[in-house]
């Protein structure tokens, strides 16, 4: 059981999101950081890099230095985490994946279809693992939910409906607010805001748990704070190549809601009902009978529940350990073990072009529009 | 505090409506059954109306019996409630009000759209009161909610979610059920099913919170459950006159809803949820705060509120007094102290603008149309 | 089904009990307020009661009065409700029982257990109704837990934990509320404050779900404000006559409980847990399974909570109704029918004699006591 | 901020608690597992540790084995934990602390109430760590409300209600159930069952929220499944040293129940209620005012709560976190920093001292004894 050598690119010093792929890929003890290239000030980098324990020669000033100086070593890092600035996504990704190495890269994959069909064509020519860090879709529910689902429980899905709707941009004042504002403004955060940024975690999970694929969508846009030049709140109808019919609200002005990300699937025979502020039970009514509380870590799951699950049942885990089973998938992967629930690269493609279909339907008021990338067609 | 005369028209033995309307005009004394024609089967209205302690002389065999029975009588009812099935609401309601009398119309007020703009006047010119039963705007924090944003607690509103989702017609084995089956028939439904039926209490509710109107929107509808003609789900997203979003999602279809029907309502400075299963609460948050639980009968809430709860704080009240709130401000109308928040034959033709413009951008594949009235445009 | 006549006793103008008992008698069309006493002032109960619609021979200033106004009237009363000042139950209860009368008393029935005891016993001689206002055991769910209790669905019971605890009464503040103060004062609320006043509805609740009475007791008192004679929290352990163990916790100063209300009954089989704040559900846990939510309304329910629900599924219904439901039962054993599930005398007097117990348990730091009734020893 | 040695005695494969201490530790990067003696069976804890990356030389056959190999080691363990069955953990943890080592040790600390007093000197004496697991202190939100009643915000608290109720012990058939049954049978568990299991969690919670300890108490216990010797079922009514009123329940037949903890405390001007199977909010109610729902991670929370939270606002953390947030403070503490809120010895000992309190008491039929231990006397 030896552990498998990471690196990591961003999530330096202050980062939000590099202490919880950190938390994620050891928790478990199955990755040990042996690499990192973690900020944009190379000597910031390195230092940091350091601290963490990661070798001298291994802290590395830019993600290119670590390309280089990782690619002939023997104990080249097993997997790369790429949790970057968006825009710099799909660069240090095909990159890395062309060198040979597995990626986990965070949402969004790429700014741009084609760009996206360039990461899987690769990823698929490489034989590397390309995962996309989707990381709800690792919570124990969420995969009984898709088990379900798979396994005929709810009969054949009629109807799916995802929100990821909250509040924490509904200030106006916050014009200012540079953690805000760029996520409205075109020039940095590509052709969509809200939908781009927590809509297509609700996207893909409705995808995951239904294991289907968006074909056509019709989109809503809204702005509802002046200056915003990109949605803060949007709805999308869909629906699925076998027939479901979806529907997801995205929101980022809902006030007093805090996550506000939960899915709710109907089939012939069952529906299904999970949230994320609470996200070990899922609320199961069968056909014509009472809902059923199902809790994680109950006998009662399926093997894929339970093997992500780490403490007894009604003893919470939380988002961080969702993170953490993504690492865990990872590893089982890497090892050739597994890797058939990992979000995949064209599971980031599929989001993007999900993200421009909408921006397009929105633009011709609604109009029903084509949401598979090109290459699936 | 002499009691009003009431009469029931529909709402016979085995009805599920006639015992709420009964309990709600009675529960606090303000109306007696005077009158009633109860049934199509004559024999069986007018025994009865007399079982439920209606005169001989006035427990009719038919609405137009009543009609003419009442009409020439010094004591005659002060209240007409029509509790029949939906094609004959208008019928009714238009020979009750050219007659002169006080009417409470079960919803939907009429079949088309014609119908009610001629209600509309009709009820204007008689000066009497004609209401539509959206009972659910008489709860009491619903009604507090709408004193919140009408005082502006949280700023101008910028979107509005409202669902009335449940899965009780889930069933795909009900095709012979006939509770179920005529609503999804053309013939006996019109040219809606779930909208028309449910949706439509959702839609009623968002105009009422947010003191506002619908002027377009678009929708998509869907059939889940393949011989049904008529939609089981719907979304419908619209604008309102002063810019507000509005998302609507209604279904029959979502197996483990319940009731299902819940608003959410963000402003500038604040958000409110409220939810019919649980109508006791309104959870408030206050921009940049933290979410606080109002409970019916605080004595923090408005007057319009207080006066509406019958019990002690935590006391719960449910459905049936919020039929009969319905009841208490008709009590109010007629007496003509106030009437101000009654839902009045202006929302009822608005709904039906509302479900024609629905059917119509549904078959335009999401097209946004004028949901107005047209003598409204 | 012509209506009974019903006399009331108290519950005047500005009475907050008072409107309850009327909604509750009136909401299903079985009594008609026939007579009343409402008020200590004689002229106020008077021009009251006529104001609601009683004659005015029957609109008496005066109990006394009433009693002999009735007692020879052909027409006289069926049931009489008495809704006055606890100190005035007894005297009041018992006059009408001698003449014959059928009583609804408000709890506690009595100050005393001698004078329950004689209650009780002339209950018995007189073969009359003598029922006691502990209305929420006519909750339909509270009906559903104790069919199932019943009829074994949980096997035997190990285990009952009732709570009631509110915190409107923990401001240190309102020594001079009236409102408040009397409740801890002796000399106007006996020898128990928050214990007699909300802990004997938890306690009725936990015998009459398990159909099972308290045998013997032990009480930990507290007077957390210091001005208080009297407990405003109590805890109160007791075991049944079958050997079930009970829990039991009442307080007045737990601040941000409302109602606080609820109940939780665990066999050898299964769980159960109801909370009247959300009245309209029980949570049952079969051995080893799931959790189930149960909803009012449902079709797989008993026929005893069928015929107390008087809306569909998932359409709340809330205390007044479940006063209502009181009234329902009194109908039906006045009329003959039924009268097994009403709350009686000697469910008063054992709530009276268990009071006593706790008092002397807790003045002897605990002590195991008798909670029975010296008769029933 | 180099990694400090971490040596581990217990949790070998398969165990449940080694786990969630292995991720406790490393999630945030403070310690290295360089030490461990995981198992009875020599060979096999050697060969587990070596798994989990320990050196050869440091894969220890028996914690004696391991004492003698790091006690002269200048890269020694900076912390022990101890994770053996409970009656170990005292020789354990007095080998360790006496060799100049950091201790966690798992609850309960000892089984003797003069065992609890040896540690506490020794821990006095040798100035070393000497902790225990009372990782539920370690939530963030926990953590808030203690700093919500230490500076005062619900004024001086009147009442507090701990409860830690489950019901995975309510079948009777699990009388051969090894993972069950030790826990009722005194030659295994002690004096004590479910009070000595769950119930001493609970009234550390008590006390630390509180700020306060426990001084007297009275018991009742119950074994509500025949073939039990110890008490499966308990209630527990305290005071503490300030005067609070204490009440406690914990089962384990409370079938239904999952985790079954929480806590509620009511203070002169406020209440706040918590529950571990939603441990990420408070409900706050200051008096006269309305429930507030405070969430982890929110900008106004105190700065103890904000250093534990390790992810955004609503993105849940759950139990293994609060295990890691013990490790944090134990880094901290070994580092010199800060080790207020770190439960210790002490804390261990007056569980102990209240388990035999209770135990006392209940065997008295509910008297009133000195929960304190001697030395605190």
């Amino acid at each position: 059981m030896a552990k498998l050598n990471w690196g990591m690119i961003g999530g330096g010093a202050g980062s939000q999101i590099g202490p919880a792929h950190r938390l994620g890929a050891q928790a478990d003890g199955n990755f040990v950081l042996a690499a990192g290239a973690l900020d944009l000030d190379a000597e910031k980098g390195r230092s940091y890099a350091q601290s963490l324990g990661v070798a001298e020669d291994r802290a590395y000033g830019h993600w290119r230095e670590m390309l280089e100086g990782e690619r002939t070593r023997p104990d080249r890092v097993d997997l790369v985490t790429v949790a970057t600035p968006n825009s710099t996504h799909f660069e240090i990704t095909k990159a890395f994946l062309e060198a040979g190495f597995n990626v986990l890269c965070e949402k969004p994959m790429t700014m741009r279809v084609d760009e996206g069909e360039e990461i899987v064509r690769l990823a698929r020519s490489s034989g590397r693992i390309c995962a996309v860090n989707y990381c709800y879709s690792a919570y124990p529910m969420v995969r009984e939910m898709r088990h379900m689902v798979k396994t005929g429980e709810i009969g054949k899905v009629r109807l799916v409906v995802a929100n990821f709707s909250h509040g924490h941009h509904g200030d106006a004042g916050d014009a200012d607010n540079s953690r805000v504002r760029w996520r409205y403004d075109p020039a940095m955060a590509g052709v969509s805001g809200q939908f781009a940024d927590c809509g297509i975690h609700a996207l893909h999970m409705a995808t995951f748990v239904c294991g289907d694929e968006v074909e056509i969508l019709s989109a809503d846009f809204a702005s509802t704070i002046p200056m915003r030049d990109l949605e803060d709140d949007a709805m999308v109808n869909f629906r699925m190549r076998d027939g479901t019919v979806g529907r997801l609200w995205t929101s980022s002005v809902a006030i007093g809601r805090q996550h506000g990300f939960d899915i709710q699937v109907f089939g012939e025979t069952g529906g299904l009902r999970w949230a994320s502020e609470q996200p070990n039970q899922v609320f199961y009514t069968p056909l014509g009978q009472r809902t059923q509380i199902m809790e994680k870590g109950a006998a009662d799951l399926s093997d894929e529940a339970g093997r992500l699950s780490r403490v007894a049942i009604a003893h919470p885990e939380g988002f961080p350990l969702a993170v953490a089973n993504i690492y865990v998938d990872l590893a089982s992967a890497i090892k050739g073990t597994r890797r058939d629930a990992l979000p995949t690269a064209e599971d980031g493609l599929r989001s993007m072009a999900a993200v421009y279909a909408a921006v397009e339907s929105a633009a011709q008021k609604g109009a029903w529009v084509d949401a598979r990338p090109p290459m699936f067609r």
